[in-house]
C-alpha cells in the first residue's frame, strides 16, 4: 500500500476569503437585474402563469392533455399573451425580443403549452410571416393569430432529422395548372414529429425540395391546407399519431405524407424564392447555400426560446429545492444535538450550489442573448455579421443551458430523495417534458458542431492575410512551446512560482483576470491544436477529410462547449458590474468565482497536462470550493428568491413550509413528554448507564483493595 | 492568443494495438458466461417477461396501471415465478441467488411491476419470514405467497427517509391486555412512500420503536392489519395516497398512519427479540446496534436485485440504440458519398461504447455479488465478516449501477434523438421508472459513505496493532512522499520515464497491471489521506468532529466510488480468465481496457496531481481511447447479441430494423429515378457548371491571347 498525503492541510475558511457575515443581498435589485429589458412583459407573462387556466394537471392521459393544451392555446388567444411578435398592422406589437421574453415565461405554467404556443405562433406563424409576403400575411395571419388556424411547421422528415438540406418531399411546379405538386415519394420521406400534426392542425408550411422545369432550387416553405372542418385529411394527405412521448404529452405530435397534394403556385411563401407563372425561379439571394441558411435563420427564435425556458425550469427547481433544504432535518450528527438541515451537508451543498451558479451565468448570458436576437429581429443591428453571431451565440447557449436544466432537475429530484420523486413536487414532470428540449430545435451535439465550425473558420480567417514570415514565426512560437511542454519546462517554472503558501494559490484562482486568463487559454488553445490537427484536410478527398474530421469529432464538441462557457463566464462578469449593492456585489461575486472555479475543475487534467496549472495550485482548488460554498450558503435563500417565483409558480407540496411545520409539532411533542417525564429510556441508555455502574463499582472495589 | 501544440501526433490506429480484423466473438459462449450461475431461472423468467400478459402498456393513467400491476401478481402466483425463495415447506424453493435472478429479470417486462413483486415477497414476504418465527410463518406465508394476503412494507416515515433509527411510529406493550398498540404520534412519523399503501395492502409488517416497561428495545417489526376485506381501513389505521410519481406508476405508494391500533402481543415478528406475556423484553442478540442492523440485514436483498435490475435495463437500452446506430443513416460526408451510419461517428461511439463497456463491467460485478448473497442467504457462507462483505459490496454496486442506467438510458435516448423520446422505443419510459432506483433502498449516497465508513474501518484496523516504531517509518514515508511531491521529484522521474515514444506510453495504459495499479493506489492513498485529515476526531466533541467529517463528505463518497469502480474493473478482469475462445477473450479485453481508461481519463487530474501519471502519458490517453472505440466498433453488435434480449424484450420500434427497410426503399427509389434519367438537376450543380464554363472559356481567351 503507498501512502502518501497527496491533499494539502486544511486551510481555515477565512484565511483567503474575506469573511462577509454582513454582506446581505438586495434581493428586489438583484431580482429586478435578472428580470432585464424586458422585466415588464416578464411580469405580465408570469402573472398569467400563475393562473390554473394554463397550468399542467399532472397524471392525465395524453389525449386529455392534448385537449387540454388545445383549449389553453384559446385562452392565451383571449389574454393576448402570445401576438407581441406580429406587425403591429395585424394587432400584434413588432416587439421580437419582449415576444420571445414572454413566451419562455410559459414554461412555468405548462412545458407543453409552452411548445404548443410555440409550434403555433413561433413556428408555423414565423414561417408565413417570414418567409411569406404581403398577400399570405393578409391571408393566413389573422387566422393564425386567432387560432381559426391551428397550424404545423412541417420540416422533420423521418429519414432525416437535424439534416434540413437532405429533406426528400418535393414540391414540383406544374404550369399546366398553375400549381405546386407536393409528394413524400417514400416512408423515410413522411414528415414526423410535427407538433399539431396528429390532430389539431388545419393547415401547415411544408418544407420541400422547389422543383421547376426540371430544375431542384433547394428547400422552401409552401402553405398547404391539410385538414377539413371536421378533422378529416384532404385529399392526398394521410399520416399518423406519434403516440405517447416521454414528455410534453400536451402536444399533439404526428407523421404527415402528401400524394399529389395540389395547392395554387401562390401558396409558395415566396420572400426568399419565387416562380413566375411560366416556371421561371428567381430569388433575391443567388447563393443556393446562403438562401437556404437565410430562410432557416428564422428557426434561431426557437433556439432562443428554449435557452430561456431551460433557464427558468432550472431556476424553479432550484428555488424547490433549497427552500426544503434549509427546512428538512436529515440524521443527527449526534443523538443529543439538533439534527443538520440538508443544506449543512457538504455534499448537499456540491449538488445544488454550483448549478445554482450556472443558473445564474445562464440567465445572464440568456439576457444578452435576447438583445442581439432584438436587435437583428428590430433590424436595428442586422448586418450579416450580426445575424452569424447570433446563430452562433443561440447555438452555443441552447445547448448549455438545456443540459444544465435536465441536469438540475434531476440532482434536485435526487437530492430531495422520494420526496423529489413525486409529481406534487414537479421536478420530474418538469424533467420529463424538458428533456427533448436537448435534441429539439437543433439537436445540441450538431450545434455545438455548428459552434466549433465558426470557432475554426475565424481562426482560419486570422492567419488568412499573413505573409509568409509572420506563419514562419507563429510556426516556431509553436514549436517553442511544444519544446516547453516536452521538457516540462513550463510547469516547472510555474511550480516554482507556486511554491509556498496554498493560500496564496487558492486566492490567485478567485482572481477575475486568473479565470478569464484560464478559460479563453483553454478555448484559444484547444482552437490552434485542432486547427493545425486539421491543416492537412485541403489536399485531401472529401472522403479523406470527412474521415480525419470524424477523428476530431470529441474535440470539436469539446472545444464548442469550453467556448459557450467562456462566453457565459464573461455575460456573468459584465453583469457584475451592473450591480451597485457592495452586499449583494459581494455575494453574486461569489457566485461567480464558483462557476469559474466549478468550469476549472470539471477539466482541471487539461489544465494541469497542458502546463496551465501547476499540480500544487490544482490540489488547492477542492478545498476552495468547499470554502466557497460555505460563504455562500448563508445566501441561498436569497439568491433563489431573487428569481422571483412564488408559490403560483412552483407549486411544490415540499417548497411550501410543510415541512418546517410538520417538525415543529414532531418537536413540541418531544418537548412536552419529556417535560411530563414520560417518554421512554432507550434500551441504549440503560446499557451505558450499567457499562458506567460497573466500572465505578469495580473502581471502589479497587479503592477499597487499596 | 497563445498558440501551443497540446496533443500529440494522430499515431495510426495498428501501432499499438493489434490488429483484430479476425477476431470475432462468440456470441453463445459470450451469452453463456453472461447469463452466469442462475442462467435456467434467467431463461425461465426471460420467457415470462416476453409475454404481452406482464408487459407495461405505455400511456396508461395511474390507476388503471395500477389495477393492472395488481391482476400481473396473481398472474406470477400462477407461473409460479416469484416462490423461488420461500421454504420448501410452504412450496418455494429455498433458492435465494435464484430467486434474485428471476426477479431482476422482471424489469424487462415492466419495472413498476417487478418493485410491486418486490414489495410483496421480496419485503413483506422475506419480513414476516426472516424476521418471524414458526407460527408467524405458518399463519401468513402461505396466504403471502398466494396474494390472499397483499401486503406493505411500512418502515419509512415522512420525516425520517434513510435514517431507519430515528422513525417515531412506537409499538407500546400494554400487559393489561396483552396487546402492542401502535401509535404515529404526529404528522412527520406518518409511514410515507409505502408501495401497496394507498390501495392493495391488507396487512403490513409495521416497523416501530418497541416500548415495554418504560423502555425503548429500538426498531421491531409488527404484523398490522390495515384494511377489511371491502379495502376500507380498519379502525385507528388512516392514510393518503402519493399520487402519480415520476415513474413506477404501476405502484400504490401511499402514506399510512397509526392510531391507538392494537394487535395481539404475538403479532411481533419475534425471531431477534421478543415480550413475554409479563413485559419482560428478550433478544438473542444483546447488543441494540447489532441487533438493529441484524433485522435491517434482510434489506440487502432490495439492494442486490436493484443493482441486477438495473445492469438488465442499460443492457435493454444499449442493446436497441446500438442495433439502430448501426442502421440510421445521418448527414451525408460528402454529397455523392454515402452516408456514414451513425456508428461511424466518432462523437457516438464515446456516447455509446463507454456505456457498453460499463454495462459489461456491473453485469460481472453483479454476478460475484449474488454469488456472495446467495452464499450468506444459503448459510453456506453465512459469517458475520461475509455478511458485513455482502453489505458492502451491495452498498458499492447499487449505487454505481443504478446510476450508469439512469446515465445509459438519457445517453441513448439523445444519441437517437427525438426518436429516443418517442415511448414507443422504451429509453423515455424505462428511464422515468428506473429513475427513483438510485434513491430508494438506500439512496446512493447514503450507501457510499456507509462503504468509506467500511473502509476507514479496515484502515484503522490495519494500525491498531502496530507498534510506536512501524508507525514512526509510516510517518517517515509519508513525509518523504510528501517532499516528492512538493519538489515534484516523483513526476519528474516519471517524466522522464515517460519521455520518447508516445506510443509506448498508450501500450503501458492498456497493460492490465498498470491499470490495476493506478486504480487501486487511487483508492489506497485517498483512504489513507482520508484516514489521515479525520486522524484528529478523536479528541474532539461529538459536535468538533460531525463538523470535521463533513468538511470531507464530498471525499468520502468519492473515494468509495473510487472503491466501488476498482471493484468492478476486478469483477470484470476475473471474467477474462473465464473466457476459452480467444476471439471472445481479445474483444472482451478491449471492452475491459476502454472501462479501466475510461475510469483513468474521467479522474485524470487527480493522476497528474498526484504524480500518478505523467503529462505526456495523460496526453496519450484521449488518442489511445478514441483508436480503441475504432476498434470495438465493429463487435459492437455482437456485444449486445450477447445479452441476449430478443425482440419481445426490447419492443422499441427503431430496433426492428424498419430503419434499415425505409432506407433500402429510399435509395431503390433514388436509384429508380437515376435510371430513368428524371431526378431534377440541383441548381447549386448548375451554378458549379457555370462556374467552370466561365472558367474554361476565361482560360480559352488566355490562352487565345498567348
Amino acid at each position: 500500500m503507498t501512502h502518501t498525503i497527496s491533499r494539502p492541510q486544511q486551510i481555515p475558511a477565512s484565511v483567503d476569503i474575506t469573511d462577509d457575515e454582513q454582506a446581505t443581498v438586495d434581493v428586489a435589485a438583484l431580482g429586478e437585474l435578472l428580470l432585464g429589458r424586458w422585466a415588464d412583459v416578464r411580469r405580465t407573462a408570469r402573472t398569467l402563469a400563475g393562473r390554473p387556466e394554463v397550468q399542467k394537471i399532472e397524471g392525465l392521459t395524453h389525449t386529455d392533455h392534448r385537449a387540454r393544451c388545445f383549449d389553453q392555446l384559446h385562452y392565451l388567444v383571449e389574454q393576448r399573451a402570445v401576438h407581441r411578435a406580429f406587425p403591429a398592422a395585424f394587432g400584434g406589437n413588432d416587439d421580437h425580443g419582449g415576444n420571445v421574453a414572454g413566451f419562455e415565461e410559459l414554461v412555468v405554467a405548462d412545458p407543453s403549452l409552452q411548445i404548443k404556443a410555440g409550434v403555433q405562433w413561433g413556428l408555423f406563424g414565423s414561417a408565413v410571416l417570414h418567409l411569406g409576403t404581403g398577400k399570405h400575411h393578409e391571408a393566413w395571419l389573422p387566422g393564425i393569430m386567432d387560432m381559426t388556424i391551428p397550424g404545423c411547421f412541417a420540416m422533420t422528415e423521418t429519414g432525416h432529422g437535424s439534416d434540413v438540406a437532405s429533406i426528400a418531399t418535393t414540391a414540383t411546379f406544374d404550369p399546366a395548372t398553375d400549381e405546386l405538386v407536393i409528394d413524400t415519394p417514400f416512408r423515410a420521406a413522411w414528415k414526423d414529429y410535427i407538433g399539431n400534426g396528429a390532430n389539431d392542425g388545419r393547415a401547415a408550411v411544408v418544407f420541400a425540395q422547389l422543383v421547376t422545369g426540371g430544375v431542384n432550387h433547394g428547400v422552401h416553405g409552401i402553405y398547404v391546407e391539410l385538414r377539413n372542418a371536421d378533422g378529416t385529411f384532404k385529399p392526398g394527405v394521410g399520416g399518423e399519431d406519434d403516440g405517447v412521448k416521454g414528455g410534453l404529452n400536451g402536444i399533439d405530435n404526428g407523421r404527415l405524407h402528401f400524394t399529389d397534394v395540389r395547392v395554387p403556385r401562390t401558396n409558395l411563401l415566396n420572400r426568399y424564392g419565387d416562380i413566375a407563372p411560366d416556371g421561371t425561379y428567381t430569388s433575391p439571394i443567388a447563393s443556393p447555400g446562403r438562401r437556404f441558411f437565410t430562410m432557416l435563420g428564422t428557426l434561431v427564435q426557437g433556439r432562443v426560446s428554449l435557452d430561456g425556458a431551460a433557464v427558468a425550469a432550472s431556476k424553479l427547481a432550484l428555488t424547490a429545492a433549497i427552500t426544503y433544504s434549509t427546512q428538512r432535518r436529515q440524521f443527527n450528527a449526534a443523538s443529543d444535538l439538533q439534527e443538520e438541515v440538508l443544506m449543512d451537508y457538504q455534499r448537499h451543498q456540491r449538488r445544488l450550489l454550483p448549478r445554482l451558479a450556472a443558473t445564474y451565468a445562464a440567465s445572464f448570458a440568456h439576457e444578452e442573448l435576447l438583445e442581439k436576437f432584438d436587435g437583428v429581429f428590430s433590424g436595428e443591428q442586422d448586418t450579416d455579421e450580426d445575424r452569424q453571431d447570433l446563430e452562433t451565440l443561440a447555438a452555443a447557449f441552447k445547448p448549455l443551458s438545456t443540459w444544465l436544466a435536465l441536469d438540475t432537475l434531476q440532482e434536485c429530484r435526487e437530492a430531495t430523495g422520494g420526496q423529489g420523486f413525486l409529481i406534487e413536487n414537479r421536478f420530474a414532470s418538469l424533467r420529463a417534458d424538458l428533456d427533448v428540449y436537448v435534441t429539439f430545435e437543433g439537436d445540441n451535439t450538431v450545434l455545438l458542431q455548428l459552434v466549433a465550425k465558426r470557432l475554426l473558420t475565424d481562426y482560419a480567417k486570422e492567419f488568412k492575410g499573413m505573409d509568409f514570415g509572420v506563419l514562419a514565426r507563429y510556426a516556431v512560437s509553436q514549436a517553442a512551446d511544444r519544446t516547453l511542454h516536452r521538457s516540462g519546462l513550463r510547469r516547472v517554472a510555474q511550480t516554482v512560482a507556486d511554491t509556498g503558501s496554498g493560500k496564496k494559490s487558492a486566492a490567485a484562482l478567485r482572481d477575475e483576470d486568473t479565470q478569464r486568463e484560464l478559460l479563453s487559454d483553454r478555448v484559444q488553445s484547444r482552437v490552434a491544436d485542432l486547427g493545425n490537427a486539421l491543416r492537412g484536410a485541403r489536399g485531401m478527398t472529401q472522403e479523406q477529410s470527412a474521415a480525419l474530421f470524424n477523428r476530431h469529432q470529441n474535440e470539436l464538441i469539446e472545444v464548442a462547449r469550453a467556448h459557450a462557457e467562456l462566453l457565459q463566464w464573461e455575460a456573468f462578469t459584465r453583469s457584475l458590474r451592473k450591480i451597485e449593492d457592495p452586499g449583494t456585489r459581494e455575494v453574486l461575486t461569489r457566485v461567480r468565482d464558483l462557476f469559474g472555479l466549478c468550469l476549472i475543475e470539471k477539466d482541471l487534467a487539461w489544465f494541469l497536462m497542458n502546463g496551465r496549472l501547476s499540480s500544487q495550485r490544482a490540489r488547492t482548488l477542492d478545498g476552495y470550493i468547499n470554502r466557497l460554498l460555505e460563504k455562500i450558503k448563508p445566501h441561498a435563500l436569497d439568491l433563489v428568491e431573487a428569481f422571483g417565483y412564488g408559490p403560483e409558480h412552483l407549486r411544490a407540496a415540499i417548497a411550501s413550509g410543510a415541512e418546517q411545520e410538520r417538525q415543529e409539532e414532531a418537536a413540541a411533542y418531544l418537548r412536552r413528554h419529556r417535560a411530563a417525564g414520560d417518554t421512554p429510556v432507550h434500551e441504549k441508555t440503560l446499557l451505558a448507564r450499567a457499562i458506567r455502574a460497573e466500572k465505578a463499582k469495580k473502581a471502589g472495589k479497587a479503592r477499597a483493595r487499596r
